[in-house]
């Protein structure tokens, strides 16, 4: 509750801020520049191996992860996840231009949303962070809350990929959506964790060998999680639209992944109730944004002819 | 700034506050009663006059609308205005079991929208009033700025009744919203104003002649707007469908009826820049929440349907 919603200026993160929201830009543009270095080559008739755009897309790609990466270390996880999407209306809105895809109305209306959204998400962020350092991180990761909530996911992921995934994943979207997902409960915390212990690196002293044998199974799980991440992509990829696909996934893994987020750092304590519910409903909104961005792509509707249509009223 | 927004509990106006989101409700679920009355009577080959359920929806109506009267003398028109909204969503939800009418994908959407939206423009809403009697009403009405507004509003008026209107009010449906939606800056002064005459007319000494006279000039001005407003409903029913006029009106509507009652009660002084940028994206929530609900009434598109196609990626 209290004042600490509002006092904008002096306690918000605005570095790791601006760092989240830089590099989701920076990832929407990424599949926009490949496709158009693609294009580009293909009438030429060249490989895009040697378009320079296309190589453009791919440097974006890795300072996009860098980015995120550092975000995350400087910045609540509450915070950097959601904005991710970010880079889904930006991506749209650069395609309408440079790739001259047409960008429906819906596809306008969710652009707007996600971006109202997430200024709702970011007015009301947790202005201060509770895992700073190595030390914290390590102790948090013991606390037994996490540690049920973690057998817990990696029950249901088991069940999902040895049992419903075989049985319904060509019927439902659900199940490949709900691995992924899930695997974010893993990939988050980890990409969070490393960031802390590379900052520690740098600034303190050499850690124990604890330490390190922490540090590379962190880098392990997660080398592992986005392996399997990877392939249920694909997997979805294989059998459904990909903007459908991805629109679902954005809301499913950042819901899961602020679950996660939430148990292990703790970040809504320091979150009043109005806080919660002003955050919960930019999430809303932003998800609601994404959604029409995604899943609409193919409808034809367009604000002109939707007004234009003169029906007799019943 | 500061901490204005947040101090919840405090300094909300929760009576005007609760006045304005019941009366909403009501308003919307006045034409599902209404409708229901008329299809029972129907199938029962009587007049609807004969029904209970239309003459519940009947009172109904009459009891949103003093609520909603009410509303504006109890708390901001900065709020009261587009709360209106709620009685969409709730309007839409109550079809759909009452009537059987189905809400589609976008419609569940855009209730969702409209709530959410609401909820930030309820946290967000400045907290005290600027105008709580007669005295202070009447002495913003002369404020020049406000009848500088006037006299652009009544040019623009007159363009659009007796120029625009002949020559493309059947070709484009902002002509007809156009002319409903600049009357709001008349109406809803107006009932604010006469608001404010009735609590002094309870609570004080008896007014003086001129406000008497002030007062059958508010009323007048009001009956007018009313009576053109009505006028040009009718003829934009006549030409255009009306959920996607009702979507259209209430975003134009409530733009307009905002700048004027900023301009006139001077309600946006006590927000803060932060509160106003919330407030902002509170209202394109709930306008993007309506236009779903209402410009997409016809189209059959469900969650089902859409995230089970199996389409293969290019």
């Amino acid at each position: 509750m209290s004042a600490a919603g509002m006092d904008f200026q002096p306690e918000l993160p605005v570095l790791g801020l601006s760092v989240a929201v830089f590099s989701s830009l920076l990832n929407g543009s990424t599949f926009v520049l490949q496709k158009k270095g693609i294009l580009r080559a293909r009438t030429r008739g060249v490989s895009y191996l040697t378009d320079l755009i296309w190589w453009i897309g791919t440097v974006t790609m890795a300072l996009g992860q860098i980015g995120n990466f550092l975000a995350y270390t400087a910045a609540p996880a509450v915070l950097v996840t959601p904005l991710g999407a970010l880079g889904i209306p930006f991506g749209s809105v650069l395609a309408s231009y440079v790739l001259k895809e047409k960008l429906n109305f819906l596809g306008k209306l969710g652009c707007l949303l996600s971006c109202v959204g997430s200024i709702i998400l970011i007015i009301h962020s947790p202005k201060s962070e509770n895992i700073t350092s190595r030390a914290e991180f390590e102790e948090k990761l013991s606390n037994p809350v996490f540690l049920g909530y973690l057998c817990f996911v990696l029950l249901m992921l088991t069940l999902l990929i040895f049992w419903l995934s075989p049985a319904y994943g060509k019927k439902n979207i659900m199940v490949y959506i709900g691995v992924c997902s899930l695997l974010g409960t893993f990939t988050v915390p980890c990409t969070k964790g490393i960031g802390l212990f590379a900052q520690d690196a740098f600034t303190k002293n050499p850690s124990s060998s604890n330490s390190t044998y922490l540090f590379l199974c962190l880098l392990a799980v997660l080398g592992c999680s986005i392996l399997i991440q990877f392939r249920y992509i694909n997997k979805a990829l294989e059998d459904y639209d990909s903007c459908i696909f991805s629109a679902i996934y954005y809301v499913t893994f950042t819901t899961i992944v602020l679950v996660a987020t939430a148990i292990l750092f703790q970040e809504w304590t320091k979150v009043g109730a109005i806080d919660f519910l002003a955050m919960l409903c930019g999430f809303t909104t932003v998800s609601t944004g994404v959604i029409l961005i995604q899943m609409f792509k193919e409808f034809n509707i367009s604000f002109r002819e939707l007004s234009k249509t003169p029906e007799k009223k019943e």
